[in-house]
């Protein structure tokens, strides 16, 4: 494996505490900031359940600020984009002059506030496709899927190369993707029509979308109008590349019948009662493609939907 | 008054037991078909609060079947929607040489049915804009508006005074409509945007429609898709009348600032757990519009999210 680095996951949740877990597997310095769990896991350590393989960090490095932490090597952001706010003041005090930043976030326009913070060039976006849950303090549930597709803000190549080398002696697959906003355009082709609808139709998982003909139609109506927006914002970045519709759709559809009962995290959320990500996955593609003139009557209602049960 | 008139409810459920109330009130001779609430009535007779005049029947003429009915001169249809396969059979029995079938109940092409069945020139539709609650067992309580908008199946304007007759000695006012088609796409410009987000945006009154900006917006929106929907239908009936939509619009966001934190019925069955009428206000008006070439991409994602939550 490469050189051992200093990593400091910022937001020790489910996805940041099993990523973490991971590098940490594999010889890395990782320090955990964490805010609810602090003395479970003083107590009990970082315990995985995983089909990748279960482990148990007995003592795990963690911070109840990231201040006690200071300068790393790479900092990985694992908030909910609802806590958006915070991220500026929780990251900060961990960056040094040749900190790399990986936003392992959900959701559009994320990377863009890092860029602005701590300079473009630092800045990598993180798509999770998995399934991961926190059971009782101390313990995380990794169910099924893991893989990472990160890409660069910038699409700087050797950039992308340095992140890839920090996973690649840890059990986590990772992909890398030449554009970035092309990824998480591609992955809220996804995320948009299944997530949105799995919470707006009442609490479902995705195999009911799947077999309900009218929320099958409306996924696929959804999709279309988040690839047009996606495109849109890929040619108004001057991208070279686009969203290739026919196969994307294609593929989207099959790769979920084979999924299952899937509940995707935003339905999660909801179940629990706690605050969707509804501005980062729904509102912030909508407001790029209105800006951008692209009409997506079915994103607008399904938007205003979700905001307003986010408030129930 | 005019002449006494033997009169059948079909379906003595809030609407029913209500307006038939009011008939019997004003002299008229009702009968009305009770399921649930027959001992309750017979024990405690018919009560009604209404800020139009409380009222009791104490002796109300209630049935266990439309054959120890009869044939009358009025049949009122006041089921719900949902039951509309009951309908044949516990209207037949009263149907006679001259009877006219008033058809009370939400939603398009319900008339259709009766029209098949008993005759068009027979059948009448009545549009209920109003707010009445079953509270116990043989008590009623009509909280808010009445009014009664009553057109003739093919529109004979001889016919529709005969149905306005059949009121006029009575506490509620009717309004007649020249054209039955229009009435009903014109609730369903209402009912539509506004029950159909009440619901979907997780069970919240008309009020916190009108005062989110996405949810008014997106009223706003579905509304232009039905008024767009109808008017293809009323051309297709080759009807001379369309819908005014710049004034429809105004007037009902109007009205509805008006109406403070109103329920909707659908609203209420959606959230006593009932059996919403998604068919007969939501999925008839999309499969017409789709039958006529007008898209209607947000009213075809609010039925298919309806259907899937009048099936939670």
């Amino acid at each position: 494996m490469q050189q051992r680095q200093n990593v400091a996951i910022i937001g020790s949740g489910a996805v940041g505490s099993y990523y973490g877990g991971r590098l940490a597997e594999a010889g890395h310095n990782v320090h955990f900031l964490v805010r609810r769990d602090y003395h479970a896991v003083t107590a009990t350590g970082l315990n995985v359940t995983s089909p990748d393989g279960d482990f148990i960090l007995p003592h795990p490095r963690i911070f109840n600020s990231s201040g006690e932490i200071g300068p790393v090597d790479w900092v990985i952001c694992a908030l909910k984009a609802t806590s958006i706010s915070d991220a500026h003041r929780l990251v900060k005090p961990c960056i040094g002059p040749g900190t790399r930043i990986l936003v392992l976030m959900n959701g559009l326009g994320l990377e863009e506030h890092f860029a602005d913070w701590f300079g473009a060039g630092s800045v990598f976006g993180g798509l999770a496709f998995t399934c991961i849950n926190r059971a009782e303090p101390g313990h995380i549930h990794h169910l099924a899927y893991g893989t990472v597709t990160i890409g660069h803000f910038q699409d700087d190549p050797a950039e992308l190369e340095a992140a890839l080398s920090l996973w690649s002696g840890s059990k986590t697959r990772v992909i890398s993707a030449p554009s970035l906003l092309r990824a998480r355009w591609e992955k809220l082709c996804w995320n948009i029509p299944f997530s949105g609808l799995c919470v707006a139709a009442g609490g479902i998982t995705t195999d009911r979308v799947m077999d309900n003909s009218g929320l099958n139609q409306a996924a696929r109506h959804l999709m279309e109008e988040v690839m047009a927006a996606g495109n849109a914002d890929l040619s108004h970045h001057q991208e070279k590349v686009s969203i290739d519709r026919a196969a994307l759709v294609d593929s989207m559809f099959k790769r979920t019948s084979t999924m299952g009962a899937y509940k995707p995290s935003t339905l999660i959320d909801f179940v629990e009662g706690k605050a969707m990500e509804v501005e980062a996955i729904f509102a912030e593609p909508l407001r790029r493609a209105l800006a951008l003139g692209v009409t997506a009557p079915q994103l607008s209602l399904l938007t205003a939907l979700l905001r307003s049960l986010n408030h129930r």
